[in-house]
């Protein structure tokens, strides 16, 4: 049987969790294979922790089980890319640094198969390792780069074409969505819910990229990639996080029978993709209102098949090295059958303010007679229908209400707060969610 | 650009829905592919139906789109067999007579790639046309069989390769779901919602196969051949269909934060699958409880990545069609490097009564004194613990009250059954249904 040999470079949380599965289940992997799957060597500075933490055995490391320099480090990876035996190197090292690009770079360059998890570097700075890769003629597999453990990139790639994908939406991030559902469990404010988030280890000591829908936007631009064939850049993305979501709004929430969600979502509309990560208040009778806690889910809309849902888990060590060990094992069987993702020239990209959407607009005002009626004429000034009034809490010195629309665009809405504000009785800046059904 | 040429035999929901989407979509299935996607031919006997259907070029059919005897059928279904240009067939006559059998032997004997919708002749006749596949070396793509427009098939083969799944289980038969649905969400008897599903179109005039748990069955010895590897018959796998749930039943479900599912289970332990169908009452934090309508999913628990879920249409024209033209495109892309699926000696299957599940137990007895005494007491000295004793309703000249157990075995139960049986209290059967947690 022939070999299929390894390499992965960085051996932390998901590259060694690669290593200990490949391992484990080698003959497993190589009887449904076809190819004698086979770890060759593991690229890591301090590989003590490596072997202790996930039983690996010393020799598998290059420098044989000792810490190692980066100068050694870099030597070892000179060594790899070399070596004509190795078929694939693992990028698990992390990070979009200049380090990380041109060792991926570097990889398919080298005629070797990349399989990485980076959802960062791919989303920021993957043109040329794409383009390297297509110039090489090798694949890369990036099925843990999005959503961990769920299978929503090889299931785009080889199980949805058959039809056309007309939109993609989701709960990507599970730290913002284990606080999120803490919020609503228990009625706690954000700081309570991030502080036990940070206690559970769902979010990290400096946890900005998840709160702020940055990781989350990662994760939709290459899902936007894969789906529509183009390239957004994390400028022209405008997300948004899930750090001003308060308890009021979230009562709100729960009043209009829907649950707040950190939302991915893109969809193609003739030659246009809209695309936009924000809190949106999604519909309990949407599958995507009842995923609690860390899980992560994926919705497609399909012009033949209609409403998919994928859910699983969107993070840990073996989850999303299962991933990477499932990319491996398609790239052993099919490697020269792969076609890389193609970009498009079509399809330009909108962002939020071009969407047709129904949305939740949440004004603080004065409390006397008569505001009901100026918000609410100002709104159907601008040709926007209105689903509901609801929710007038008088609070010291005012009064909150909540104003939930017809469909309509962010530009309406934004021209009917301009008059709102001129007539002087806003006390804070109104605050604006999407609705999901 | 090398033509893969296609056609289809039997043009009518499926095979018509596949031949509208690889003409309407064409240059997108053969961009993706890297082939061009051809229909070549289609056999029916009654094309003028297909062609205003699904809006089809008379042309593609044999006979130039005019009704055809069967012996003519029988003709240009040998002409396609020994046409050496074309690549694969597409069967999608159905049922599991020996005409669509042989049929499908001898797609695979004349060296062509088979795609097929048709689960019953998988599931029950399936041993020889897969054994001719692999020894034809030829690929058998079965997405279509299993929960319609649902990836699963592709997801266990090609995404959790990386994995080794424990359990897979599902809502697999769409009209018993709506049928449970109505009678939840209305409060309907069995037979009523039963007569609502037939007038929408969700159950056939002669609904056995689907109410009876085995169209469901079927589904599951596909899944169980793929997961596990093992060759389970519809003797061997004891179905149990939802004709039997009462409006009380149902009752006593909502009681326990459940809601009546038929599902399909299949777990592996050690050398052992256990497997079954039948009604069982779904948690509520279970995603499957929450699948209302016609709606399929599918769960799998694997050992590295966790719980998996899968939600999408599980019926349909173009819904199932999609999946056929999936298939159609992995095996024009990957043909000869799919592996077909293999089977295991090492694992024994086991039915229902060999599991360890929670059970509910519903007795209706006689209303006196001592009845709840005498019938906990036989469970205990089975050793079964009680998890609950609760919903006694007070009925004309008896009782009814039902009892979860904590995980046990049918045989457990039945014994126990037996001993309160002799004392002669029990008025009529006692209802048994596991809880999925």
């Amino acid at each position: 049987m022939k070999p299929f040999n390894i390499a992965i470079v960085g051996c932390g949380t998901v590259g060694g969790g690669a290593a200990k599965i490949i391992t484990e289940i080698n003959e497993s992997l190589t009887s449904r294979s076809g190819r004698l799957i086979n770890l060759s060597k593991i690229v890591e500075l301090n590989p003590p922790v490596a072997i202790e933490r996930f039983g690996l055995p010393g020799k598998l490391f290059c420098g044989g089980g000792k810490v190692i320099t980066p100068q050694e480090a870099g030597k070892y990876i000179d060594e790899i890319l070399n070596d004509p035996s190795i078929h694939l190197v693992v990028e698990t090292v992390g990070g979009t640094s200049n380090f990380v690009h041109d060792l991926c770079v570097n990889i398919c360059k080298s005629g070797k198969h990349l399989v990485s998890a980076n959802k960062a570097l791919l989303a920021e700075r993957g043109q040329e390792i794409f383009n390297t890769a297509e110039k090489s003629n090798v694949s890369i597999g990036f099925e843990a780069a999005v959503c961990g453990a769920i299978p929503i990139i090889k299931t785009i790639k080889e199980s949805f074409t058959g039809d056309e994908i007309i939109s993609v939406s989701g709960i990507l991030n599970g730290t913002s969505n284990y606080i999120l559902s803490r919020m609503l469990d228990e009625d706690l404010g954000f700081g309570q819910a991030l502080k036990l988030a940070q206690e559970a280890g769902y979010a990290e000591a400096d946890p900005t990229l998840d709160i702020s829908g940055g990781d989350a936007a990662h994760k939709l631009i290459i899902l936007m990639k894969l789906v529509f064939g183009i390239d957004v850049t994390m400028e022209q993305l405008k997300f948004q996080g899930i750090q001003n979501i308060s308890a009021d709004d979230m009562e709100y929430a729960k009043e209009i029978d829907a649950a707040f969600k950190l939302i991915c979502y893109a969809k193609r509309d003739g030659d246009k993709v809209y695309g936009t990560v924000c809190p949106m208040m999604v519909k309990n009778d949407n599958f995507l209102s009842g995923v609690k806690g860390a899980t992560n889910a994926v919705r497609t809309i399909n012009r033949y098949s209609g409403k998919h849902i994928l859910i699983g888990a969107g993070a840990g060590s073996l989850e999303t090295a299962s991933s990477i060990v499932a990319d491996i094992m398609f790239i052993a069987r099919y490697s020269d059958k792969i076609k890389n993702t193609q970009l498009s020239n079509k399809l330009e990209f909108k962002g939020l303010s071009h969407f047709t959407f129904p949305f939740v607009i949440t004004f603080t005002t004065e409390d006397r007679p008569g505001i009901t009626g100026l918000v609410t004429t100002e709104i159907g000034k601008q040709d926007v229908n209105i689903y509901t009034v609801s929710h007038n809490r008088h609070i010291k010195d005012g009064a909150v209400f909540s104003v939930e629309t017809q469909p309509c665009t962010l530009k309406q809405i934004n021209a009917a707060i301009k008059e709102i504000k001129a007539s002087g009785i806003l006390k804070t800046e109104p605050k604006i969610y999407p609705i999901l059904f």
